[in-house]
């Protein structure tokens, strides 16, 4: 029985991990749907080679910051050495983290689309996967470290160590950055610019929907015991549940704010109900993760227009699904589950908040003054695609093509 | 190894409950790329929002009609009674079951497409996966209701439960709602309306396949013993064979009789062979699935052109697929399988038909009388998506659009 | 326990050949994405019903070559006979074989797209499948065939048995087939025809990338013991960073070469670290694995020109990716793997590649003769999609279009 826990406990955090790894498609879509044609080719590359340098730095440096004991760096080699920790292979415990580091970059690159330069996106995507996420994920899940002052703190499988993470990354590159031209009028209003593509938005959806059964339901670390195997199958009735909620309710409040179904809006509010349910699809009924989710769904509504009003210019709405979601998920397990206090989540939040903030924007900061982190105004108004990479999404789409 | 056993079972559901998730994503594409584009936000819409709907009613009021003892409504607290029914977590079979109402859901948004209304649509949602579906789903899967009656009948993983119910359904609405202006001209011609994206409809119809073995490999609500878990490998290969069956032989057909291959055929051949395999994947051997997926790829390509000769406009071809594969399957299991009576297989197929067929066409009617089902002239010629929800699906690619 | 090997064992076969089926769509996007619009229905219609023409033939005689005893011709009753071999159920294993000949029929469409009529292709694949690839492979996986030459040969999960073979079938393919008009010029200069949907294309990698994870992760064939799944972890992991690798190495290439990223030689670079790593998940380290994907991606960089440089036309990079890249792999493991001769690698490469070539070329050229294979010209220069389909993929994105 033992050897059979062990396999199956190794199987689960691979299969789960396959379907986190399948959540970049999901992004990738997802994002290259909300924004312009002109810079789909910018979003895709990014959002494809992002994952490769999470996998990467994460393997080189990361993984050690984070498990490594006592969060010091120890160097690259561990894997090589054994193949077990006596529960799992080690390898499919690098495969499962791996690809909740990549989860976190992901979530940055739509933020300050449409305007960045590729290049310092990339670099500041191997600081966060190399160091800032490991830092941080050291404090929640790596070990006990800040002395302690994390140990009251909860995330089960990622509200804010991984999608606040992103979200405070993307908050401060936004900031650095500056909104897109045209975004916000001299008149004071906003001019919504439309994602190009809504089918490849919804498709993204259905894909980080479907991952996300992996990204919560693999986080229990384990299948192989009729504890574990019922705590999963509660995780991901309470994952499915939670973001039919956030979607149903972001419809109805689109319907009565602004008389019309807002598709994006819906999209964005399923999968807030992800994010919210994240930090404790584990300890409820599904009443409790229904009700986390729709909170999430009116959130995102309430907060895509806020973030407009304070000129946080976000073309995927990122922000108000991954950040205040994540925060929402995570100070909602202090509110519903007796055994976890509200403090030590907002303990969490905060710290993590502070750091991930901090380290980020001096990080976006340094690159500015080092290289410039914004594409000429040209470039801007002309799409990225055609000046840092030559090539168009769709190039037989354009008026005049004449097929050749 | 009775652990090990719960523990396969369990996970088996959850695996398998997710593909079929999944399935809804291959609805929202296939269906997409069916349809013109001045409705695809709509389609797109409803197919994310039927899947949230369709989790929330069966969760509140659906899973207990079917299940509960002697199908009476036994309120929704039970979820949070015990976690197991000894043979699986019961929120694994939750996960399992809820899917499948979504599946039966996603079939009508298809065929009522281009013409009805957002919210009357979601209404009837509501009512069939709340009320309708579980009603029948409880007299062949949930208990031995209606004094026995459908007792002799069989339907493995739902050709009749979920995809004939479906397609009554969908039947139903179509006749209350009429057919597309333009569709069928004065002349008494059938004026084709082409799909506007066939790479959408081709991923939707691969998302579909791929959740399909997931939808039957899961029927058989069990992994952890070696007749189990061959069962599920014949289910599994008899699947893909089916489908692949189905493929070629509408793709052939067409070359025969419109001395062109049809690829919206060939994918729906390829969904007929899927549906018609879906009663009985698991009493034979491959021959028999290659000649049930063969013949299912025949009816459809006589069927699409018969429901156009009545009148009875569906854009995708879900009747074909759903309703008419649906029935065949079932029979065919009644011709196939020596164990089976036909004449139970026909009791039940006529029993479903009846009444689903009867409760849709009144919940459509009412909602006719009382809301209307059908947009306005104008808003159905310049399209959904502009009037009930204000957007665009590919802003970028119309005529005439200048790059913000 | 010996049951729960049995168990696991099979399902694991099942869930990773589903994946595999998985990656038909995978190669439908990637195609339709790197082609033009007016070959889009073709190219769909061959990546659906190549994989259904695959696994018909291969059920009917490919697999009865494969692993018939001695390579004879067995009849195709043998499906029937028994549902077990003792170790899985043969279904399961059925199912995982078909879906790798699938895999190798679906290299090959990609890389004579644009020119090829579409009843000739069907006819190669059906060739392929039922009796090339079936022969290749019983020397390789299915017995010790040609009196032992092949018996120091190790080929994990089909850098040469899959890839390399369709990537000689597609080289006889494009040999006898010739160019695409227009693409390279009297005056000697290579014109590029950009592939028309670079999100489908980037889809379908990662649609590849997710369905490798079954590919590379099934050949195992096992998962019930302690050490068949610390196997399947490293297989997984190292199928990754392999990936990553190329993904990474390409992009910087482009960039040094060419002084842009080029997004298509991405997705072609993380294809190819997934191909080289293919032969050899299973004997190293990270190390090793990083290092055999970097080189897979260099190497597709410097193909692709130099296929172009010799005129040999491959729309998608098929070749640069599974012939260069299949080759490359299966040397590798004997460079890095100190059990594995160099010697032995070579061997099966050539013999592998001069049988597939000579088998794909002959048949090619008695297509040629027998019915061409080469549409007329104006098909070609009109698209095949009107001529031999009579559908267009993306009708209401032509200019012009008029919403009906």
């Amino acid at each position: 029985m033992q050897e059979t826990k062990y396999i199956l406990d190794t199987m689960w955090l691979l299969v789960t991990g396959a379907l986190v790894m399948w959540m970049a498609a999901g992004f990738a879509m997802l994002e290259a749907g909300l924004t312009q044609t002109k810079n789909t080719v910018t979003i895709l590359t990014k959002n494809l080679v992002l994952y490769a340098a999470a996998c990467i730095m994460y393997w080189l440096i990361g993984y050690s910051i984070m498990y490594g004991q006592g969060g010091a760096f120890m160097g690259f080699g561990f894997l090589l050495n054994g193949m077990s920790d006596g529960n799992h292979a080690l390898m499919a415990d690098f495969f499962f983290q791996v690809v909740f580091v990549a989860t976190a970059a992901s979530i940055v690159s739509g933020a300050v689309a449409e305007r960045m330069k590729f290049w310092p996106f990339m670099i500041f995507t191997v600081v966060l996967t190399a160091v800032i996420y490991p830092i941080q994920g050291h404090w929640s899940w790596g070990g006990t470290a800040l002395g302690g002052i994390m140990k009251g703190f909860t995330d089960f499988a990622g509200s804010t160590v991984v999608h606040s993470v992103g979200g405070w990354a993307a908050l401060a590159g936004v900031i650095v950055l500056g909104a897109r031209r045209g975004k916000y009028g001299a008149d004071g209003r906003v001019h919504p610019i439309p994602g190009s593509n809504l089918p490849l938005a919804t498709l993204g959806t259905f894909i980080l929907w479907l991952g996300w059964f992996g990204f919560n339901g693999g986080s229990q670390l384990a299948l192989g015991s009729v504890d574990d195997v019922n705590a999963v199958a509660r995780v991901i009735v309470n994952t499915n549940m939670a973001a039919c909620a956030g979607a149903l309710v972001a419809m109805l409040m689109t319907q009565l704010l602004y008389k019309k179904v807002d598709l994006s809006m819906t999209l964005n509010g399923t999968l807030s109900g992800l994010v919210a349910i994240t930090a404790g699809p584990n300890y409820s009924g599904i009443g409790v993760a229904v009700l986390v989710g729709a909170i999430g769904g009116v959130l995102v509504v309430l907060a895509v227009p806020l973030f407009d009003r304070i000129k946080v210019d976000d073309p995927v709405g990122a922000l108000s699904v991954h950040l205040v979601n994540g925060i929402w998920g995570t100070l909602a397990v202090g509110i519903f589950n007796p055994a976890v206090s509200f403090l030590g989540q907002l303990t969490g939040v905060v710290l993590v908040g502070v750091f991930v903030f901090a380290a980020s924007f001096i990080t976006w900061y340094v690159l500015k003054l080092v290289m410039g982190i914004r594409v000429a105004e040209h470039e801007e108004m002309e799409g990225i695609d055609r000046h840092e990479f030559g090539m168009e999404a769709y190039p037989e789409f354009r008026p005049g093509y004449m097929p050749g």
